[in-house]
């Protein structure tokens, strides 16, 4: 099995090269690098401890592995995207404070940068579509975010949220903007610092920042760690692009918005070819089952996206036995009736 | 209401004045200190790292008071005991060393032995009854424990490892010694590190250790600290003893094993006797409420007894109404088949 894992990771290199600019459309922007990392930890670190990395030993069992949970869920907003939020809106100029900062966002996005904004005594503005979940509004309210509805859906929400931010000289922030990658970045060094002599680590991959983050800081520090990446098979548009080389709009039926994306995202599909090692897709029941086994063993509420980097484990069982894994827990802010259907 | 509140302590007070020893059948053991918590720090933080203490905007609107979790949910096992079961560890003979750690329990605390032992590479020997919990059994297992099943019932199971444990001469652990009560006593310490103008701490009672822990704290640095308790009113006991000044037995029908006490504990009763401001029930629904209310807010998978906190925020909402106040998340061992029947 692990060979043959192996074989099929070596052909698809041979036939999409890494290093070599095969997708269309990306960004000339240069790469994020461990040293940017190194420079946004004090920007993290102002607002936030780092999260723990615990080995659960039955988890182990299951898996075959020394099983490590970096627990990302353990944010005050429930998910790791609040370190880039924190790193953007420390880089702010003086008139963009003014202005505040401006997204769209019904989820994990949306509550980062309305708590980093808090933190940094600004303005957020979200849009969100009429009828998003009143608790997630709530949420980002509560963090002091005015939050807007506008419009039927999310792409229609963030295209007049975009022209508002235009008008008012704001700064609207992009899903995977290289200095949000920056910022997540120090969840994986974290994990290096920690458990320097990790094999694998294996993360959920949404729009992929955090794919990208933990490639590049594992790979810097040491190329031999393996960086798996891990989509649901109900919404595999970033797993399709990654491994065609090619940017592949895909069905999006995942129940975990977290790792929901029906377009993929140019600029960390170049970070991610070039180097993530593997890119696996799980199925739905096999998320929800990685949830159920949060709850016992990790004591922890992981939401869809958070649960697949398990899932992920379990499937690659033989190939990771014996082996140091760390499993990024990207978040918890899993809906108590997803929950109650997960269970029911 | 506060008012009423404030009344009805002070009649209890009247009623039972602190500093005598009105209960019967306590010890005369010294209460443990401030110094004794301080100096069992070092034994936790060799193995530990301290818990977060966050604020959760849409809880505060929901308590009407700025309410902080103190998230002893989030430790390797999952709850608060950890802490002492290590500073316990650190203090044996190397006789005990030798014989290992013995205790019976399905629960927390024997997580938290078996932990301990671990850290100090000594061994840990657990008594369960026949029929115990198999995922409990298998995570004390995992932490390398050896788990014998005896007899019918927890009682049994107790007083059959208490003879072995004096038999090979080895160290038999209660779940109320006062060393325990030291090394827990550092997550009141770390609240009030953070949160230096806390109010009110409200804290769950089981066996009583971190109600001691965190009264000796917090009313040593800060008398003007409030520190009130919380039990289910389907478990009185402590309750029912601290509010008479007499041990009561009580009837133990709550689901939250964590709190679930039938026969009160002497020597924590005269420590809350001295140090407890307040010590209230709620009803079980009420801490089914606040479990579900954590999975949204806190992101977090609270066990009963842990969630009773917030139970007890809630109930005394127009209390609390405008301070500060820590809620001890005490720990988030909760069996997915309860959490689906509380979630269904």
């Amino acid at each position: 099995m692990r060979d043959i894992s192996h074989a099929s990771r070596i052909t698809s290199r041979l036939l999409h090269p890494r290093r070599q600019p095969i997708i269309t459309g990306m960004s000339e922007n240069r790469i994020p690098t461990l040293h940017d990392v190194l420079a946004a930890r004090p920007h993290v670190y102002r607002h936030l401890q780092p999260t723990p990395l615990i080995n659960y030993p039955t988890l182990s069992q299951l898996v075959s592995a020394e099983t490590w949970i970096k627990h990302e869920n353990h944010q005050p907003v429930g998910a790791f995207k609040v370190r880039g939020g924190l790193v953007l809106a420390a880089h702010l100029t003086e008139a963009e404070r003014q202005a505040g900062l401006f997204t769209a966002s019904t989820g994990n996005h949306g509550q980062s940068i309305a708590f980093a904004a808090r933190a940094h005594g600004i303005r957020a503005t979200i849009a969100v579509p009429e009828g998003a979940n009143p608790g997630k509004v709530a949420a980002m309210r509560g963090l002091g975010a005015e939050v807007v509805f506008h419009g039927p859906d999310f792409d229609t929400a963030r295209e007049w949220i975009m022209g508002v931010a235009e008008e008012r000289h704001g700064r609207f922030v992009g899903p995977t903007e290289e200095i949000l990658i920056h910022g997540v970045g120090t969840y994986a060094l974290e994990i290096l610092e920690e458990l320097p002599d990790v094999d694998v680590i294996i993360v959920p991959v949404g729009a992929g920042s955090g794919a990208c983050a933990t490639s590049i800081v594992a790979k810097t520090i040491n190329p031999n760690i393996e960086v798996i990446g891990v989509q649901s098979e109900a919404a595999p548009a970033m797993q399709l692009s990654w491994a065609s080389g090619a940017l592949v709009t895909a069905e999006m039926n995942t129940f975990a918005e977290g790792i929901a994306t029906r377009v993929p995202f140019a600029n960390t599909q170049r970070i991610m070819h070039r180097y993530l090692d593997d890119f696996i897709l799980v199925s739905e029941e096999a998320i929800k089952e990685a949830i159920r086994l949060h709850l016992t063993h990790s004591h922890s509420l992981a939401e869809g996206a958070g649960a697949a980097s398990l899932a992920a484990a379990l499937h690659l069982r033989e190939r990771l036995a014996g082996k140091k894994v760390a499993l990024v827990l990207s978040g918890g802010n899993l809906a108590v009736e997803k929950l109650a259907m997960i269970l029911g």
